[in-house]
């Protein structure tokens, strides 16, 4: 999407035809900052500090981190060691190690010499699919929000949680792709943007892809969003996934359950934009067997901003003895969501659902 | 309660005999400063600007102002404008009218001459009975935390939403006087800690006065109470209330709505604690007729906290250009809350339940 004019994508190859570019997350809303990756260690730091997040993204970049690979060492050694490497750096969404494993298999069946190449053709061609999956799940949502606009005929209000979008894809993003392409349509458009603490991912991201392309939000706090719907505010809620099990059971940015809850209770729609790459067929109980990062306490215990005097500085908003928690996200059940957006388009959140889009998985 | 072994209350009388003393709240957690007031604009301020807050608090504090002002000017021209003037500070907590009304109700019955006497007579009556509900309140909801530990026999986890502790009441608190109550019956109870944004009330001043009491207790973003319900790390809930209707919804801060919903999901006990003057009579459907206050949407865009200097600042966490919405409470239906716990005991949250416990309003 758009920076002021000016598009980009999320992660990319350098002139240089083999670094890896990628915009430095934990540098935005007050920096625009684009790093150079040279080797598979830098990736899978960008990945563990989350300067690159969002599971698409992260599933691309990592690819690319299995191509630098390949570029200083394409020995099978190397890669089984820098698949194991990349694969450990983030547990809970799935495209990371679907990513890898799609990496693996190009590669495992390439001769050594021609694997470099071949590495960075399949790292391509997974940037290239997501930005088309992501499209594709733009136009299928949009659907939805032109009809909120028809049946209300004023300003659509879409509540999203966290960041999943263009920053958190290559392109467009998941929850966010539907939103830009209604907006492209002409759609009267505003977005709730819960800030999404602990890492204001929702404020520092959402906030700033929205505004650099033009579209109306308003930041609100993460408790915000039940008063809302309480109060007709909020005419559909559209949120992305880090992994969704086969029964339609989403893991998603902690607090997404929270929202689903109160979208069921006040009769809100409630969708889940994913790239099928997301969904991890051999689970089907997202509460019970979905892996739950826990980060660093610090995270919540702290908080990153801007000094009046411009400085990006990190204050502390706990006492200092005070321990913190720190769960990176939750299983938002099925049964509380209206319906997925895939690339192939909507269905509901069920196993049903999703194989009658993919029925290549029966 | 104590703050590292001393007592305290949230207001006082100064050895002056006139002027009261607050903790400004706005320095928690990091410096403890006693604020000394001398008049009823500087007590509207202080309600106002957050430096007292908490429903019975913001009462007791109100009923001092009146106090201040009878002191400067006793006619009943003084009084009725001190009233109306105080009354207009907060909107949503049920308390302050109240204890403005009570102040009302005995001043016009008083001389001019004996006014100011009189008024602060009655605040401190206000004040000793607010510790006393406080009190009873901890002895009524400590039995609930009894009861889970000895079903559980281990450890057991309350969450809570917002300061409703000692800091929001004159002493003890409503959420927080079972806790207290209990910690002081050798029960083993410790304490998720919402960190209640946007005014960080949770990770600012409840946890700091749990901790000075010495009370184990993790502070958590309140995203995350959903995911610890799903995962029976929370035995129950207890919030405090701005409002309750007749019909038992509760108006508290936001956010609490969706800890609510989690808990009701979850099967985990949902307890609001509160006097009896957080009451309001009047209405009974509180999503329909609680008025909400809409605050800065600066107070979600920025945080203030403590750099590693030591010094206390604010940073901005959205971008510049973004609007930033700022409800500050919501409201629980009754439907999600487990019970109400009062001074008198504690009773199912409906219109019966409460008239069991308050007959006299039938």
């Amino acid at each position: 999407m758009k920076i002021d004019g000016i598009s980009y994508r999320s992660v990319w190859v350098d002139e240089d035809g083999f670094s890896v570019r990628i915009i430095d997350q934990t540098r935005l809303p007050w920096t625009l900052e684009i790093l150079r990756l040279v080797d598979a260690d830098q990736v899978a730091q960008a990945i563990r500090t989350m300067q690159v997040r969002g599971a698409p993204l992260i599933g691309a970049t990592a690819a690319y981190g299995v191509a630098l690979a390949m570029r200083a060492d394409p020995s099978t050694d190397s890669l089984e060691r820098v698949a194991a490497m990349l694969a450990g750096t983030r547990p809970t969404a799935v495209n990371l190690r679907w990513a890898i494993a799609r990496m693996l298999t190009r590669l495992r069946n390439t001769a050594a010499g021609e694997r470099c190449l071949a590495a960075y053709d399949e790292a391509l061609k997974i940037a290239d699919e997501d930005v088309a999956c992501s499209e594709a799940i733009g136009r299928h949502g949009a659907a939805l929000i032109q009809e909120a606009a028809g049946r209300t005929q004023r300003r659509v209000n879409v509540l999203t949680h966290c960041n999943a979008g263009w920053l958190a894809t290559v392109d467009w993003g998941t929850a966010l792709a539907p939103i830009y392409t209604a907006f492209e349509r002409g759609i009267d458009v505003h977005v709730w943007v819960d800030e999404t603490r602990p890492r204001n991912q929702g404020a520092a991201l959402t906030a700033w892809e929205l505004g650099r392309h033009g579209i109306a939000h308003t930041v609100i706090a993460d408790n915000a969003g039940g008063h809302l719907m309480q109060h007709g505010q909020v005419d559909l809620a559209i949120v992305g996934a880090d992994r969704v099990t086969r029964d339609g059971d989403a893991a998603n940015k902690i607090g997404t359950y929270l929202k689903a809850l109160a979208a069921h209770d006040n009769g809100v729609p409630f969708w889940v934009a994913l790239p099928s790459s997301t969904i991890d067929w051999t689970i089907a109980d997202g509460v019970r067997d979905i892996p739950i990062e826990e980060r660093s306490g610090d995270e919540v215990a702290t908080i990153t901003g801007k000094l009046p005097s411009g400085e990006i500085a990190t204050v502390r908003v706990a006492p200092d003895d005070s321990p913190a928690a720190n769960p990176a996200f939750d299983v938002t059940p099925a049964r509380l969501v209206s319906g997925l957006i895939t690339e192939r388009g909507l269905c509901p959140a069920s196993h049903q659902g999703l194989l009658g889009l993919f029925p290549e998985q029966k």
